[in-house]
């Protein structure tokens, strides 16, 4: 059912896929470090499993492999970037730093992107803060998969938000998540098993509650956070919304139900009002407000505190944000990275046409 | 069972409970502004209702009604609030206005805010900015009643998260909410009616569900959005985590289990790692990004497509963030506030003490 491959032969293999379609040496660098940082962390949905979805957008014509990313527009502690319709894989780290520099000079910066596509995950780009002594912000707008509360059309993607934040001695504070009740890829899990989601996670095209793993394919809809209006539907989607203008309307990129689609099949939407996908970034110097070495003692006292919270029945103990994704981290370095068996076949296939072998 | 109220009439009366307890003109005068937003927009739980518990934490020394709010530490564009103490009401519009200052300088200000108390509806705070063309982010922590996911102890408040996004012809996007599946004061209206709540607000002392609008004075503690791990209560937990980090860590306020409580018969925690309740606010220019007019143009085109989504069987439209509270103000400013009898009760016993008639 499932092979296990080490992180140097994914890297291998995926970096050499990415220069076959014509990636500059570091723009494939930085490509395959952000896809593989998914599978490292457990995010498999997001990783190697997506690697023949970019190729075949980028043999519809839809990804160009050799942008020119630019600043098109910018303030001391803001910046608007052109991807210029390259992978979001290498805009996204490009248009992170442009937030790191500006946050250096005037305490934060803050970058709306445009002309993009799919990032990886969120959360590798708002890490990128935290070796500057940074808070990181990352979120982008996706796909449209999402019904409004009320509604039953698609005009929302999963658009994930992800947050890091520095520590002393604890290891960093790491959201990333979809704001859905359920990201797509756990949709597609299940799918695999032949299983049927928990009820709150999906509608069908009627706007009837489904438990049905395969409902996207029949013009259901993934709901927002909070599932039903009883429940703070209407929360998940002001994040949703938030996300999407945040990218894509201050950016100028494509935003709610006009996003481009991930899968090169589906036609790209008529009368876009923008170009490709939207991000938004953010960075904050911790000693912008107060001393680091102060706040990084608080925020090991705020996790010491939280870890230790007392345990409903049953459970062993409470996360902090970031626990569940570093503690697989380090045992897939130890172990390998599981892959499921009709991902390996896309990847074989995916190298025949490049004369790349897994 | 209720009266119902002129805004000039509540007006009135708070304003001068709040020059009765030693607010200047110009404090009191915001402070009431701030304190009847909350009814005009039907957030009840957040307006005169909370007029007698303001005043008893200032009759317990808890709060500062001539407070030197200060400025302790800033960058081009940031800030750290010391708010001396005072109502979050008059704290939290100082910042507010420290935010959009700094963003018409470098494009955007962000501002943490450490000695305060509650400062009223979020949404107002956040509004701030429309006027001058920026987005304006609010949030602050609060008393804790919230528990984290997999844990049954009281270890954030219910967080709130303000953003509002100006429009061109269409009225603004205004979202307001607390990070919780539902805010306490829904809980409050169930007790008063002595109805059950919906199973997902709020679990018991031993981390059971339960529907008991009263389970919170049991023990019991409300759930982060998403109510259970299965449907994402991960994610409310994350971001009801993060608001307190930016409002309370990064400003030394005090946080998690440690915030100062509203009522003020709860005694005020051992060992507060900070002072007081922390706040976090963010301005950003609209042009800092794009032409306002260009993002005004595409923000009703957003509106519009939202507002304008296929509703669901049984619905008439789908709705925009900021909506109902609107279409409620505009109801209100015509026809009255209606004030239920025992928040009648406890206005007039305030007002009593100060020789103020409603």
């Amino acid at each position: 059912m499932q092979q296990t491959f080490s992180y140097d032969q994914l890297y291998n293999f995926t970096f050499k896929i990415f220069i076959s379609i014509g990636c500059s040496e570091p723009d494939a660098t930085i490509a395959t470090k952000v896809l593989l940082a998914a599978d490292m962390r457990g995010i498999d949905s997001h990783g190697v499993a997506r690697l023949s979805g970019y190729v075949r957008l980028w043999e519809a014509g839809r990804i160009n492999a050799k942008p020119q990313i630019k600043i098109v527009h910018e303030t001391p502690s803001t910046a608007v970037v052109d991807g210029d319709g390259g992978l979001g894989l290498v805009v996204a780290p490009f248009a992170m730093q442009v937030a790191i520099d500006k946050a250096k000079n005037v305490g934060t910066g803050w970058v709306s992107v445009r002309n993009s596509n799919h990032f990886g995950i969120a959360g590798y780009h708002a890490m990128m803060a935290l070796q500057q002594d940074m808070t990181g912000i990352a979120m982008t707008n996706a796909s449209a998969l999402v019904a409004p509360t009320f509604s039953i059309e698609r005009m929302l993607g999963t658009n994930p938000i992800a947050v890091a934040i520095p520590a002393g001695k604890q290891p960093p504070f790491v959201a990333d998540f979809a704001t859905t009740t359920a990201a797509n890829g756990k949709l597609e899990i299940l799918q695999r098993k032949n299983a049927n989601t928990p009820l709150g996670w999906a509608q069908d095209k009627d706007g009837k509650d489904s438990v049905d793993a395969n409902v996207l394919k029949k013009q259901g809809a993934l709901l927002p956070l909070g599932s039903d209006r009883g429940h703070g539907s209407h929360k998940g989607y002001a994040l949703g919304s938030i996300v999407d203008i945040f990218s894509a309307v201050l950016s100028g990129a494509s935003y709610g139900p006009w996003a481009p689609p991930f899968p090169a099949y589906v036609p790209i939407p008529d009368n876009m009002p923008g170009k490709g996908l939207g991000h938004f970034f953010g960075a904050m110097r911790i000693d912008a407000f107060r001393p680091t070495d102060e706040f990084k003692h608080h925020m090991d006292n705020w996790i010491e505190r939280f870890r230790n919270a007392k345990p409903a029945d049953g459970y062993e103990r409470v996360l902090i944000p970031g626990d569940p994704e570093r503690e697989l981290e380090n045992i897939r370095l130890k172990t390998g990275i599981p892959i499921v068996e009709s991902v390996i076949n896309e990847l074989i296939q995916v190298g025949e046409k490049f004369g790349v072998t897994l």
